[in-house]
């Protein structure tokens, strides 16, 4: 498809509105096209898919995010209720907390039920729903015609300062835009573009866990949880290994996952998602309490295999490159233990927000409508080189630090009564994982985007050159 | 030695005032004293040396540390300013900043002095002294008589409810009194008399990491760092081993000192001291930036190699048992990489001053003079279960915290240009773990350990027990 609106350099005006691309109709692009609808900045969205598809798995929103979403379009927050979030644990309500308990060790022996609580950390202010009814309320925000489906993103070109950025499909067609913006996921092409096929960060790593999902009718939970721990969310935590379990479906339902670590390489990269079966996850939790076991005999005899991969190994070591970049999974694919990678891209969603609404102010601030094709190029790359500033340590630390809390979740200290003590002393730094996640300075962060860019766009025009006042180095450099 | 003032029950008066014990005259056991005589509260403090003892190594303080020092007693924040300790990186000059830089790749061919900023983390008020002469001025401060040399604590005993704590020494004498807080370090006979010699918490582990220090003639170093690198703090980084240099006596001077991993075992247990030479350091730094090697040839050809012990592997469950506590170094001995040991040690003591402060104020209250002896017994053995309640996390959390950015001071990844981007993304986590320690909440902590005492107190009056309203399983309980 050729796109009806290219710019031509001698066709530029001052009055025509510009253009952003967002790839990838998942939770993330989706969001920032109702967001900078919002803000009458003009978006195409190209998705791959038919239609806007997720998985009907479980996924939760910490209050934080949602604050993000509020401050994006609130529209947004509705879709979330309207689908049917329901508190996980909320600020609100008595019971905010996430519990870890010891899923391996038996404390009591004159009471086997008995499991040892390690600790609770609380104040997320989780809402948990499902992704597709999510994805499907937030398709009805975004405007008739915005999204183009069945279009998978072959290639970008991003050669001249005062010509588009082009596009091509895999269908043969293509489209021009002032900008792009890859939201297309962990196995990002937009991604592969930035940086070649052949670099490192182009493709995620298989983390060596792998996880199952199941669900689990209340009445029978009940029977083996005791109804608090079945009411409530829970970590068992273990030798090598993780159970996590919390109430959905207005609390008819249990909702199970089991995490276990795997020393072998994934046999297939291309494939995520295997046969797998009850019997695995008994095996990969030998020798646990039996109060976890009895609750996965209650799971499905055939259970689908999650291969967990991140970019954790080989982070982009930018999320700009241009009029290019990155947000959510395309840019930070985590593992799930902090269970935040879409909250963190839900902020991504807001910092671009406010970016992009900075770059209209700068073009319609220029006097002078022949260098305006230009001006707006430099806008948008000092935008998207904000952007990286602003998040890519905060996100690339979620990577790390999603390991690390695993790790800890999995420290073969648990099956040593010697070694319990030291064990346990994770849990100071699961808690200010967790509060760093949740307490984020959502303010600060839009402060720090403003400042950030106008202070760029300050050093661009005192002639310092398109790195500004700011060190090549970045990573290297001494900006905090 | 007999101790003069042995207690009996039947000699039990309200206007006798209570007596403790700190066993070890370090820079620990000397504050707690200098705060507990403050207070009016009788200290006798066992040394085992025959003076006042410390090394003539550097040691630093942060901004939090010197508040404590501070509200126990200004005369001890004067100490340090007498023995002349200078500003490392001051809150209140112009370069307050810690600064990581690649102790290991060349970046620049054609600049072989050129290394690569990482990262710098400010706002620690670090102040640095030599301890010889920081110990030296704080003696000044303890009260004629307080302490006994040449008595070296071998066992304790806290049998009854109403007799004293008795102190036995390896010189056959004997001491009696109200409380004992073992300030004695490392190696800490009251760790060993509260677990028992077999626990695994009664020895320190090797970290597996090695130290050299040396001290460079400034001119000789601005020959090989140039003046600027040379007059700042700097920590230089790579695969395996990392290497930090400051300025000390007045510029003059750099101090100097390469960590090395070790996979080895420490071939003597006793000895945390041994012979080393420059060659081994040259040998552990092979490969590195020449202006490390540079800096590492203008050390002495004899340097001492100390092995790096901690408490990580087995922590003390508890800090206290009873009516006998451990503080700084005893408690929680940590390898050095955040150089706060003893910033958290002069926390153990503001807390504990507070809560001797309380007692006094618990068995002042306290109306009927039969009863006051268990009345003071109890309230310390609540005074020192809250000391371990409010102490415990944050402390063991900097002897895990320590090791960890030791080992990522020391990725491997730093050897490997496709893994830079990973190895850079650990100084989010490093700000935050360094933050953590220099931003503390220390009117939080005095408000905590006041709340908690009473509560406690208040628990006990209640009566539920010695436990109060307090799980057994500490470790395992929802406190936070
Ligand atoms: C087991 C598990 C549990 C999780 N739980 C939580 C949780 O509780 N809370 C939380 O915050 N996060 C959670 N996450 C993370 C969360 O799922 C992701 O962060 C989030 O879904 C990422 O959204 P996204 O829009 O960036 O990417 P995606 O959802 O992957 O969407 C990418 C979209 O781009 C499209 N696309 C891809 N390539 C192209 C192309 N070339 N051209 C056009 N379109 C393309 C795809 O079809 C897709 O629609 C969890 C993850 C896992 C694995
Ligand atoms: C290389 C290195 C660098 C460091 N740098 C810093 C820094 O910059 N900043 C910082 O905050 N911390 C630093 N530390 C940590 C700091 O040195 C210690 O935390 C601090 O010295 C501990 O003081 P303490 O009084 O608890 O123990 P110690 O100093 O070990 O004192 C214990 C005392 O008890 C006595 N004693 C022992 N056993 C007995 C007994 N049975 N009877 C009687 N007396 C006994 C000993 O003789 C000694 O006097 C560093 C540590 C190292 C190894």
């Amino acid at each position: 498809m050729d796109s009806p609106e290219v710019y031509e350099v001698v066709d530029a005006s001052p009055e025509k509105p510009m253009e952003i691309a967002i790839v990838g109709g998942g939770i993330v692009g989706v969001i920032l096209a109702i967001g900078l609808t919002r803000q009458n900045i003009k978006v195409r969205v190209f998705e791959q898919a038919a239609s806007f598809r997720e998985i009907g798995a479980g996924m939760a929103f910490n209050a934080c995010a949602r604050n993000c979403m509020d401050l994006i379009d609130p529209v947004i927050t509705q879709a979330l209720l309207r689908c049917g979030a329901v508190n996980m644990s909320d600020v609100d309500a008595e019971d905010d907390y996430l519990r870890w308990i010891d899923g391996y060790n038996q404390h009591r022996p004159e009471d086997p039920s008995y499991q040892r609580p390690l600790s609770e950390i609380g104040g997320a202010g989780f809402r948990g729903c499902r992704r597709d009814q999510f994805l499907e309320e937030l398709a009805k925000e975004v405007p008739q015609g915005a999204v183009e489906f069945r279009k998978r993103l072959a290639s970008l070109e991003d050669n001249t300062d005062n010509g588009p950025v082009v596009l091509n499909f895999t269908d043969g067609t293509r489209a021009e835009v002032d900008a792009v913006i890859g939201c297309d996921g962990i196995k990002s092409v937009v991604r592969k573009q930035m940086f070649g096929t052949n670099h490192p960060a182009s493709n995620a790593q298989y983390t060596h866990k792998v996880a199952y999902r199941g669900l689990v009718p209340m009445n029978r939970a009940v029977e083996v949880l005791g109804p608090w721990k079945a009411g409530n969310f829970h970590h068992h935590v273990g030798p090598g290994a993780h159970l996590t379990h919390y109430p959905v479906a207005n609390n008819t339902v249990l909702n199970v996952v089991a995490f276990l670590s795997d020393p072998n390489p994934w046999p297939d990269n291309q494939r995520m998602e295997m046969e797998g079966s009850r019997e695995d996850v008994l095996t990969g939790l030998k020798g646990w309490h039996p109060t976890v076991l009895n609750l996965v005999n209650l799971l499905p005899e055939k259970l689908s295999k999650w291969a967990l991969f991140d970019l954790c190994e080989f982070p982009a070591p930018s999320y700009s490159a241009g009029r290019v970049c990155i947000a959510g999974d395309a840019a930070h694919a985590s593992s799930p233990h902090h269970g935040a990678s879409a909250c963190l891209g839900v902020e991504d969603c807001l910092c671009l927000n406010v970016l992009l609404a900075q770059v209209r102010e700068t073009v319609a601030a220029n006097q002078d409508p022949a260098k305006n094709r230009l001006a707006l190029s430099r806008a948008i790359e000092t935008a998207f080189k904000t952007f990286d500033t602003v998040r890519h340590k905060r996100t690339q630390w979620l990577v790390n630090s999603s390991r690390r809390v695993c790790d800890l979740y999995h420290q073969p200290e648990w099956a040593d009564p010697t070694r319990w003590a030291k064990a346990e002393t994770c849990f100071e730094e699961i808690r200010d994982r967790s509060y760093k996640i949740w307490y984020f300075d959502v303010d600060g962060m839009v402060k720090q985007t403003r400042d950030e860019y106008e202070l760029r766009q300050h050093g661009e025009k005192l002639g310092n050159g398109t790195n500004g006042v700011f060190s090549d180095e970045r990573h290297g450099g001494y900006t905090l």
